[in-house]
């Protein structure tokens, strides 16, 4: 199959996949105690430019930045990028909003930053992001497509699309203390600034978006309804920020399977009705644990710890490595390694600054 | 290695590599004559665009053409891609200026298409490009980096530089028939128009790109010596572009080791110098031959007629996967696969219209 089908088909059954991290940005990450406090906003704003970097090359090259969350928690690049190393799949960056350069490769799909939801409309270009994503979802060959995220402030738009749809509002967080009432409270505010009713936006997904989302949402809604038009699989590689992907997908009209696969970290999250939310939406939920308990690399601490939690596909990465037969050991050894490189790289001479990532 | 430093890793002697395609385009290739008679300009246009989703997915997915010469000889890329495909390489493309839309993700480094190198100016913003792509290279985490192109009317601009450095103006050509004669007299124009003698930019190459070259050459050189600034091994993989790419590298003060892997279809091209050019430049020249003339595919036959001869790393990979021990055979095998993918993929309904490429 190796052979046959490209650089990809060692992955689990042999069949090609691609993974598709949208990495944008919006301001809504900007407002007051969204995002970890002490966290500085200007390097906040190169996080998903930085974790597409670790993602392609596995360090950071163009971007000032090694994220890194207030008390140590690295991003989930870190485990996206070991899990890469050992089942060597494709990835894809789409560039949803980028705040700040990459020398990642990304694909153009015309995105730029997202307002604060709290604006009147807080992605104008929503309709057309996902018509031009739907476009890539139905075209791109590959017979597995994994989408992943990487937007700061993500889950308060999380929220706010799910509101607009009248779906479960169940959002988890980068924080171990999620600050789930100023993000109601900041829905509520959008909401109002929007005209519009909880619900109101259910026949019409590019409007939730539109008013109370997110362009990295958009992008991934569009790719999820295009790729299973063209019988392409489609996993959604998160946690709520995933979870509002597929129900913008469901409200779109997408039947039939829609697997989410995401962390023991965000199962854990007591802030969080997962289950009852993946219900909902008729979506089929894989939970893995990467055991990082089980290591006293400081790398997996913070995480095991119930920080970060999600991001940049690490839940549904860790899946693949399990479906594949990588023991856990393997992955943790390699998250070690990744996290050495990021801060003792030979061309890395970059400090790690504070930043969140969800 | 592999798992030590990355999926690339088990490449030759197990040092992690990256080819970094140059995709632009320069406003040049639209002289009449330059490139193949009965060509469509607009589809010469989305050249570099699909050679970058070819190597990238193995299919065109948002361009609108399959690259084909009019005799039916496809694009290089379908080489660069079957070579892929059997050592796993890892890849960027960068965006050095493309006119067309491409569903690969590529690097940002502020390009424009180039203008016709008539003008005054064809790269206005060569120096501000070379600098972008200094530091890409001095950063970009490989062991190695594999330098390529794809640019239609690339030969063009490659005299153009060789002749402002002053260096031996020899280069070939993607037709059976190299229209030299043609390709001399827009150089004498072109230096007439910029105010410059031939050699007259010798002690500066980015002037040397600015007024004759085009915005691949410039990312591409400053990439090489950016890269060799860190450390990195640098393989230029390509024919008489690349030689102009080694020129502009020793005019910009990059000393030591400096190799050049082509085909054997540049080596046997009557219009080319190769070797003394090779030789005047101090650039170690490796040549492979690999076989289409024992093949009878059709991706094959145009081939080992002598057409195209180069393009998207094609002589490069080839070298690379002679020195990883993979049998010429099983390289023709991959072609003829990734050829009848891209003309009867699932997902592919798009017939092939006439291109141009170099």
């Amino acid at each position: 199959m190796y052979r046959e089908r490209g650089v990809e088909g060692r992955f689990p059954e042999g069949r090609p996949m691609r993974l598709l991290l949208a990495a944008g940005g919006t301001e809504t990450a900007a407002i007051e105690g969204i995002s970890a406090a002490g966290v500085d906003r200007e390097a906040m704003r190169h996080t998903p430019s930085a974790d597409a970097e670790i993602l392609v090359y596995g360090e950071v090259v163009r971007a000032p930045v090694v994220p890194v969350s207030p008390s140590g928690c690295p991003t989930p690049a870190v485990v996206t990028r070991a899990v890469r190393e050992l089942l060597a799949f494709e990835v894809s960056v789409v560039d949803t909003g980028l705040f700040a350069p990459t020398a990642a490769p990304t694909v153009d799909v015309g995105a730029s930053p997202g307002a604060d939801v709290r604006e009147p409309e807080a992605v104008p270009e929503a309709s057309a992001l996902f018509e031009r994503a739907r476009e890539l979802g139905r075209t791109l060959p590959e017979d597995r497509l994994v989408l992943a995220e990487t937007i700061p402030g993500g889950t308060t738009t999380a929220l706010g699309v799910l509101a607009a749809l009248g779906e479960r509002e169940t959002v988890s967080s980068s924080l171990p203390d999620n600050p789930i009432d100023r993000k109601r409270s900041v829905v509520a505010d959008g909401l109002a600034a929007s005209g519009l009713e909880r619900g109101g936006a259910a026949a019409d997904p590019e409007r939730a978006v539109r008013l109370m989302g997110d362009p990295v949402q958009a992008t991934l809604a569009g790719l999820a309804v295009g790729a299973t038009e063209a019988g392409t699989t489609v996993v959604l590689a998160g946690g709520t920020q995933l979870l509002a992907v597929a129900a913008l997908a469901r409200h779109a009209g997408v039947e039939g399977t829609l697997p989410l696969a995401t962390t023991a970290y965000v199962a854990a999250d007591p802030s969080v009705a997962l289950a009852d939310a993946a219900a909902d939406l008729d979506v089929d939920l894989t939970v893995t644990d990467p055991g990082f308990d089980d290591s006293d690399h400081p790398s997996m601490a913070r995480f095991a710890a119930g920080e970060a939690k999600e991001g940049v596909g690490m839940g549904g990465v860790l899946a693949l490595a399990e479906r594949a037969g990588v023991e856990a050991t393997a992955v943790r050894e390699g998250v070690g390694q990744v996290y050495d490189r990021l801060f003792d790289g030979p061309k890395s001479e970059r400090s790690p600054v504070d930043s969140d990532y969800s």
